[in-house]
């Protein structure tokens, strides 16, 4: 028989990853601190509950995918949290993006409640949770990854089990550093490039034969040749994503000289009023530097 | 009937350009330095000559594959050089890495004396160079550029125009940015992962399926993994490179903050006795911050 499973937090990812797995025949219990969003997804399939605890009370499979480590750390094991309500036996599965610090700490105190979790960030975006799409990065035991296995495989479509309790928030901070950092290195580029006389695409065709080549000068060569902005993925949650980064390097002792100056430039692009804009637009932060807007002649 | 070329700088790099060329059927008139290295070529199509001035006296296309500015600037500009010698509608092609600005002035300097001149830099190292399949970045006219392509199809594969004279080292020193910025990016995430607990194997692995997929990763997996770090390109010449990127920064005024760091990390591994490595290398110095080898636990 297929677990029941209970969702809490129905924003612009969990929403369609709670759709998904609605309309793969499972059974959901729904919670989101706005109703209105759980109860658009209500019907034969899916019920609405009126605390992550109410959810947990009546699930096997609790999946939580908040914006935040403190709102997934009040969702779990705050006052009327899922562990307050939870099973005995039941998986508490977190999908948001957060501290592997925190990811640690609450599956430690899943463990002493009786209960398992795993951590499993994701990637891929709006456009990948509403497709099934997602990239999915485990953390926790193998048997757990295991059980979860037909849920993520619903919502995913590279699920990978990378480690222990935590290490999927680990590699998904490492994914954000290598994608910021390369945004950076694009977008010098890019500007260096053009003020220089070179037009933008000529750079980015030859860059992409060699060495240089890399999946953002393919998957972003319009925004940055249009300076098309519109997210995709924000840079203000970027910038949480390096936060939670450095965070990371700070509790392990590895300084990330690199990773720093990029999250500086994301805090700047957020003073600018671009922190809703896609994480391309760092662009805007080197040409605003030398007053040159790339493809405007040198 | 094909031209007589002259070739100047047989090192790593030119020695297996100019071998291709004479493989080709070209003639070749040879000048190294170091004679021994012009010797060993010499044969029925190549004969040595004793400075860079008696190789432009007897060649229609001339090509440079020379260390650094000063020494391109020495070689066509200065004493017994090529523009002392050159023929009237002769071709120079500077096929070194050097800054777009020394180029530039050098190409006005050959108009002067009624030859033309194109800046060619290369990417594919001393193996692109063995096999014929450099990538060519050329500026110049795009007559110079039709008249030089023959010969850029021997010793390359992707040969793309890319703007006016000085445009090829521009897009040189774009790629060398994003190479080195991209090197950074890689070691930053595979050392907070790898001391954070998780195996640098699979950070890779997860990160070359979404957008932080780069060819770096692809093709240096091995040289990070397994600490292999015999070059490949050597550390001290990307320095030089991003020298020539910064130099190009406050010539045309583009400000490239993290270019600056990272160039401040290769100058710390050249300090390190580390700059005969290949840039891969870059891992080591991240590794040092941390007193972390990667995939050695955590």
């Amino acid at each position: 028989m297929a677990e029941k499973v209970g969702f809490v937090g129905l924003g612009i990812m969990g929403q369609p990853m709670a759709r998904n797995l609605i309309e793969a025949g499972y059974e959901l219990v729904l919670f989101n601190r706005t109703k209105g969003k759980a109860e658009e997804l209500a019907g034969d399939n899916a019920t609405v509950a009126d605390s992550p605890k109410e959810v947990a009370g009546s699930a096997d499979v609790v999946i939580t995918m908040l914006p935040d480590s403190p709102d997934v750390a009040r969702v779990v094991a705050g006052e009327d949290g899922v562990l307050e309500g939870v099973r005995e036996g039941a998986l508490i599965v977190d999908m948001s993006t957060i501290s592997p610090v925190v990811a640690r700490d609450l599956a430690e105190k899943a463990r002493e409640r009786g209960v398992s979790m795993l951590d499993a960030p994701v990637s891929g975006g709006d456009v990948g949770a509403i497709q099934g799409t997602l990239s999915i990065m485990v953390g926790g035991s193998e048997e757990d990854f295991e059980r979860a296995r037909q849920l993520f495989e619903v919502m995913g479509k590279t699920i990978t089990h990378v480690g222990e309790a935590g290490a999927g928030q680990v590699v998904k901070a490492c994914n954000q550093i290598v994608v910021a950092l390369t945004y950076e290195a694009v977008s010098e580029a890019l500007v260096l490039g053009s003020k220089a006389g070179v037009e933008p695409s000529k750079i980015l065709d030859v860059l992409s034969g060699g060495l240089a080549g890399n999946r953002i000068m393919e998957l972003k060569r319009d925004n940055f040749l249009n300076h098309s902005f519109d997210p995709g993925f924000r840079i203000e949650l970027h910038a949480k994503d390096l936060g939670i980064a450095l965070a990371a390097g700070r509790e392990y002792g590895v300084a990330l000289p690199v990773t720093a100056i990029v999250d500086q430039v994301l805090e700047a692009l957020k003073a600018k009023g671009r922190g809703d804009r896609d994480h391309s637009a760092i662009l805007t932060y080197i040409e605003d530097l030398a007053q040159h807007r790339i493809g405007e002649g040198s």
